[in-house]
Protein backbone atom coordinates (compact mmCIF):
# COMPACT_ATOMS: atom_id res chain seq x y z
CA UNK A 1 0.00 0.00 0.00
CA UNK A 2 1.60 3.62 -0.60
CA UNK A 3 1.37 6.32 0.83
CA UNK A 4 -0.29 9.50 -0.53
CA UNK A 5 2.03 12.67 -0.64
CA UNK A 6 1.43 15.57 1.11
CA UNK A 7 1.15 19.32 -0.83
CA UNK A 8 4.13 20.21 1.52
CA UNK A 9 6.24 17.33 -0.02
CA UNK A 10 4.76 17.51 -3.63
CA UNK A 11 6.06 21.21 -3.43
CA UNK A 12 9.47 20.69 -2.28
CA UNK A 13 9.93 17.76 -5.14
CA UNK A 14 8.37 20.07 -7.48
CA UNK A 15 11.37 22.69 -6.53
CA UNK A 16 13.83 20.17 -7.25
CA UNK A 17 15.54 19.03 -4.46
CA UNK A 18 18.53 16.64 -5.59
CA UNK A 19 17.78 13.37 -4.02
CA UNK A 20 19.87 10.75 -2.69
CA UNK A 21 18.93 7.25 -4.17
CA UNK A 22 20.27 3.92 -2.02
CA UNK A 23 19.42 0.89 -3.60
CA UNK A 24 21.40 -2.38 -2.11
CA UNK A 25 24.21 -4.72 -4.11
CA UNK A 26 24.10 -8.19 -4.90
CA UNK A 27 26.24 -8.33 -2.20
CA UNK A 28 23.58 -6.45 0.46
CA UNK A 29 25.53 -3.00 0.60
CA UNK A 30 24.28 0.10 0.05
CA UNK A 31 25.00 1.73 -3.17
CA UNK A 32 24.30 5.56 -3.37
CA UNK A 33 23.40 8.15 -6.22
CA UNK A 34 22.63 11.58 -6.22
CA UNK A 35 19.47 11.89 -8.75
CA UNK A 36 16.54 14.42 -9.85
CA UNK A 37 13.06 13.37 -9.10
CA UNK A 38 9.61 14.07 -10.37
CA UNK A 39 6.45 13.49 -9.74
CA UNK A 40 4.02 11.18 -11.43
CA UNK A 41 0.62 10.86 -9.46
CA UNK A 42 1.87 9.41 -5.80
CA UNK A 43 4.47 8.06 -6.94
CA UNK A 44 8.36 9.23 -7.62
CA UNK A 45 9.70 8.65 -11.12
CA UNK A 46 13.27 9.34 -12.10
CA UNK A 47 15.08 8.74 -15.59
CA UNK A 48 18.24 7.14 -16.42
CA UNK A 49 19.86 6.62 -20.24
CA UNK A 50 21.71 3.58 -18.92
CA UNK A 51 21.21 0.23 -17.38
CA UNK A 52 23.38 1.72 -15.19
CA UNK A 53 23.89 -0.08 -11.25
CA UNK A 54 21.32 1.50 -9.57
CA UNK A 55 18.96 -0.03 -12.28
CA UNK A 56 20.17 -3.01 -11.80
CA UNK A 57 20.21 -3.21 -8.38
CA UNK A 58 16.07 -2.25 -8.26
CA UNK A 59 15.78 -5.23 -11.02
CA UNK A 60 17.56 -7.84 -8.12
CA UNK A 61 15.81 -6.27 -4.86
CA UNK A 62 13.27 -3.15 -5.14
CA UNK A 63 13.98 -1.99 -1.62
CA UNK A 64 15.25 1.91 -1.50
CA UNK A 65 15.65 5.16 0.04
CA UNK A 66 15.44 8.47 -1.34
CA UNK A 67 16.50 11.53 0.79
CA UNK A 68 16.35 15.08 0.11
CA UNK A 69 16.89 18.17 1.58
CA UNK A 70 14.39 21.84 1.91
CA UNK A 71 16.28 24.65 1.84
CA UNK A 72 18.34 25.09 4.80
CA UNK A 73 17.34 28.09 6.62
CA UNK A 74 20.02 30.44 8.77
CA UNK A 75 20.62 29.22 12.56
CA UNK A 76 17.82 26.08 12.37
CA UNK A 77 19.11 23.39 14.08
CA UNK A 78 17.32 20.12 12.75
CA UNK A 79 17.01 21.14 9.19
CA UNK A 80 14.06 19.95 6.75
CA UNK A 81 14.27 16.42 5.19
CA UNK A 82 12.35 14.23 3.75
CA UNK A 83 13.28 10.41 3.69
CA UNK A 84 11.08 8.21 1.22
CA UNK A 85 11.14 4.99 1.85
CA UNK A 86 10.20 2.98 -1.42
CA UNK A 87 9.25 -0.14 -3.58
CA UNK A 88 10.83 0.71 -6.73
CA UNK A 89 9.93 -0.45 -10.11
CA UNK A 90 12.35 -0.47 -13.84
CA UNK A 91 10.06 0.42 -16.61
CA UNK A 92 11.90 0.16 -19.82
CA UNK A 93 10.93 3.58 -21.57
CA UNK A 94 10.81 5.21 -24.85
CA UNK A 95 10.44 8.55 -22.71
CA UNK A 96 12.97 8.39 -20.24
CA UNK A 97 14.52 11.53 -22.15
CA UNK A 98 11.67 13.48 -22.30
CA UNK A 99 10.96 13.32 -18.57
CA UNK A 100 14.70 14.29 -18.03
CA UNK A 101 14.47 17.21 -19.97
CA UNK A 102 11.59 18.58 -17.89
CA UNK A 103 13.96 17.70 -15.26
CA UNK A 104 16.22 19.64 -16.35
CA UNK A 105 14.02 22.91 -16.91
CA UNK A 106 13.12 21.96 -13.23
CA UNK A 107 16.81 21.55 -11.82
CA UNK A 108 19.00 23.42 -14.41
CA UNK A 109 17.99 25.90 -17.12
CA UNK A 110 14.04 26.49 -17.64
CA UNK A 111 14.94 27.59 -21.14
CA UNK A 112 17.39 25.02 -21.83
CA UNK A 113 16.96 21.50 -23.52
CA UNK A 114 18.64 18.41 -21.98
CA UNK A 115 22.37 18.08 -23.21
CA UNK A 116 22.11 14.22 -24.02
CA UNK A 117 21.38 12.67 -27.23
CA UNK A 118 17.34 11.33 -27.10
CA UNK A 119 17.34 7.70 -26.94
CA UNK A 120 15.37 5.18 -25.23
CA UNK A 121 16.42 4.48 -21.82
CA UNK A 122 14.61 3.48 -18.11
CA UNK A 123 12.25 4.99 -15.60
CA UNK A 124 12.47 4.34 -12.21
CA UNK A 125 8.99 4.51 -10.33
CA UNK A 126 9.15 4.34 -6.69
CA UNK A 127 5.71 3.71 -4.73
CA UNK A 128 6.00 5.37 -1.60
CA UNK A 129 5.57 3.11 1.61
CA UNK A 130 6.66 5.44 4.31
CA UNK A 131 7.65 8.93 5.12
CA UNK A 132 10.59 10.29 7.52
CA UNK A 133 13.16 12.60 8.10
CA UNK A 134 12.31 16.06 9.42
CA UNK A 135 9.36 18.39 8.53
CA UNK A 136 5.76 18.58 8.30
CA UNK A 137 5.45 15.87 5.81
CA UNK A 138 7.10 13.14 8.37
CA UNK A 139 5.00 10.98 10.55
CA UNK A 140 5.29 12.17 14.43
CA UNK B 1 42.29 -0.29 3.91
CA UNK B 2 40.57 3.23 3.97
CA UNK B 3 41.36 5.53 1.45
CA UNK B 4 42.97 9.24 1.96
CA UNK B 5 40.60 11.82 1.78
CA UNK B 6 41.46 14.36 -1.21
CA UNK B 7 41.74 18.14 -0.16
CA UNK B 8 38.92 18.84 -1.99
CA UNK B 9 37.08 16.83 -0.07
CA UNK B 10 38.10 17.38 3.19
CA UNK B 11 37.26 21.14 2.39
CA UNK B 12 33.85 20.54 1.89
CA UNK B 13 33.34 18.30 4.52
CA UNK B 14 34.60 20.78 6.88
CA UNK B 15 32.26 23.37 5.03
CA UNK B 16 29.22 21.71 6.74
CA UNK B 17 27.03 19.65 4.07
CA UNK B 18 24.10 17.53 5.34
CA UNK B 19 25.37 14.01 4.73
CA UNK B 20 22.92 11.47 3.97
CA UNK B 21 23.80 8.32 5.79
CA UNK B 22 22.21 4.86 4.79
CA UNK B 23 22.61 2.03 7.01
CA UNK B 24 21.64 -1.50 6.63
CA UNK B 25 18.63 -2.52 8.36
CA UNK B 26 18.42 -5.96 10.14
CA UNK B 27 15.95 -7.24 7.32
CA UNK B 28 18.68 -5.90 4.62
CA UNK B 29 16.81 -2.85 4.11
CA UNK B 30 18.03 0.54 4.03
CA UNK B 31 17.71 2.79 6.53
CA UNK B 32 18.22 6.59 6.07
CA UNK B 33 19.22 9.72 8.34
CA UNK B 34 20.69 12.76 7.28
CA UNK B 35 23.34 14.00 9.77
CA UNK B 36 25.86 16.26 10.99
CA UNK B 37 29.74 15.28 10.08
CA UNK B 38 33.27 16.23 10.86
CA UNK B 39 36.59 14.96 10.44
CA UNK B 40 39.06 13.19 12.47
CA UNK B 41 42.41 12.50 10.15
CA UNK B 42 40.96 10.28 7.56
CA UNK B 43 38.25 9.28 9.39
CA UNK B 44 34.59 10.81 9.28
CA UNK B 45 32.57 10.63 12.34
CA UNK B 46 29.27 11.68 13.58
CA UNK B 47 27.90 11.91 16.90
CA UNK B 48 24.43 10.81 18.14
CA UNK B 49 23.48 10.88 21.35
CA UNK B 50 21.05 7.80 21.88
CA UNK B 51 21.54 4.31 20.65
CA UNK B 52 19.25 5.04 17.62
CA UNK B 53 18.14 3.12 14.98
CA UNK B 54 21.41 4.07 12.64
CA UNK B 55 23.16 3.26 15.61
CA UNK B 56 22.15 -0.37 16.02
CA UNK B 57 22.09 -1.28 12.57
CA UNK B 58 25.86 -0.04 12.27
CA UNK B 59 26.38 -2.35 15.02
CA UNK B 60 24.99 -5.25 13.26
CA UNK B 61 26.37 -4.61 10.07
CA UNK B 62 29.57 -2.48 9.38
CA UNK B 63 28.81 -1.90 5.42
CA UNK B 64 26.76 2.09 5.13
CA UNK B 65 27.35 5.55 2.68
CA UNK B 66 27.65 8.74 3.30
CA UNK B 67 26.61 11.12 0.56
CA UNK B 68 26.79 14.70 0.39
CA UNK B 69 26.47 17.96 -2.04
CA UNK B 70 28.58 20.35 -2.75
CA UNK B 71 27.24 24.08 -3.13
CA UNK B 72 24.89 23.83 -6.25
CA UNK B 73 26.05 25.89 -9.19
CA UNK B 74 23.55 27.46 -10.96
CA UNK B 75 22.94 25.77 -15.07
CA UNK B 76 25.26 22.74 -13.98
CA UNK B 77 23.79 19.71 -15.17
CA UNK B 78 25.98 17.02 -13.55
CA UNK B 79 25.68 18.97 -9.62
CA UNK B 80 28.99 18.19 -7.57
CA UNK B 81 28.57 15.68 -4.69
CA UNK B 82 30.53 12.99 -3.00
CA UNK B 83 29.61 9.71 -2.13
CA UNK B 84 31.60 7.60 0.72
CA UNK B 85 31.69 4.14 0.63
CA UNK B 86 32.77 3.44 4.71
CA UNK B 87 32.64 0.70 6.89
CA UNK B 88 32.00 2.22 10.34
CA UNK B 89 32.22 1.21 13.83
CA UNK B 90 30.44 2.42 17.50
CA UNK B 91 32.48 4.06 19.82
CA UNK B 92 30.98 4.89 23.12
CA UNK B 93 31.62 8.38 24.02
CA UNK B 94 31.65 10.40 27.09
CA UNK B 95 32.91 13.45 24.29
CA UNK B 96 29.90 13.05 22.36
CA UNK B 97 28.23 16.33 22.93
CA UNK B 98 31.52 18.22 22.72
CA UNK B 99 32.02 16.73 18.95
CA UNK B 100 28.22 17.85 18.52
CA UNK B 101 28.63 20.86 19.90
CA UNK B 102 31.69 21.53 17.65
CA UNK B 103 29.40 20.46 14.36
CA UNK B 104 26.93 23.09 15.51
CA UNK B 105 29.37 25.68 15.03
CA UNK B 106 29.84 24.78 11.84
CA UNK B 107 26.23 24.02 10.66
CA UNK B 108 24.06 25.94 12.70
CA UNK B 109 26.00 29.18 14.50
CA UNK B 110 29.60 29.80 15.09
CA UNK B 111 28.80 31.90 18.07
CA UNK B 112 26.22 29.08 19.50
CA UNK B 113 25.66 26.04 21.77
CA UNK B 114 24.30 22.68 21.09
CA UNK B 115 20.94 23.05 22.88
CA UNK B 116 20.53 19.31 24.04
CA UNK B 117 21.85 18.32 27.71
CA UNK B 118 25.26 17.42 27.99
CA UNK B 119 25.56 13.80 28.19
CA UNK B 120 27.67 10.58 26.71
CA UNK B 121 26.53 8.93 23.76
CA UNK B 122 28.03 7.30 21.06
CA UNK B 123 30.48 8.30 18.32
CA UNK B 124 29.81 6.90 14.70
CA UNK B 125 33.32 6.52 13.02
CA UNK B 126 33.56 6.27 9.33
CA UNK B 127 36.91 4.65 7.51
CA UNK B 128 36.42 4.99 3.82
CA UNK B 129 36.68 2.70 1.66
CA UNK B 130 36.03 4.33 -1.91
CA UNK B 131 34.96 7.51 -2.77
CA UNK B 132 32.50 8.20 -5.76
CA UNK B 133 29.76 11.13 -6.63
CA UNK B 134 30.90 13.84 -9.13
CA UNK B 135 33.56 16.44 -8.37
CA UNK B 136 37.53 16.17 -8.06
CA UNK B 137 37.28 13.65 -4.86
CA UNK B 138 35.97 11.25 -7.03
CA UNK B 139 37.91 8.51 -8.91
CA UNK B 140 37.49 8.29 -12.79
Amino acid sequence: MSVKLPAELRDLIESGPLAHLTTLNADGSPQASVIWIGLDGDDVVSGHLGRYQKVRNVERDPRVVLSFEAPRRPGVVMAEHAVLYATASVEPSDATWDLLNGLHKVYVDPAGEFPAPRKPGFVLRYRVDRIGGMGPWAAA
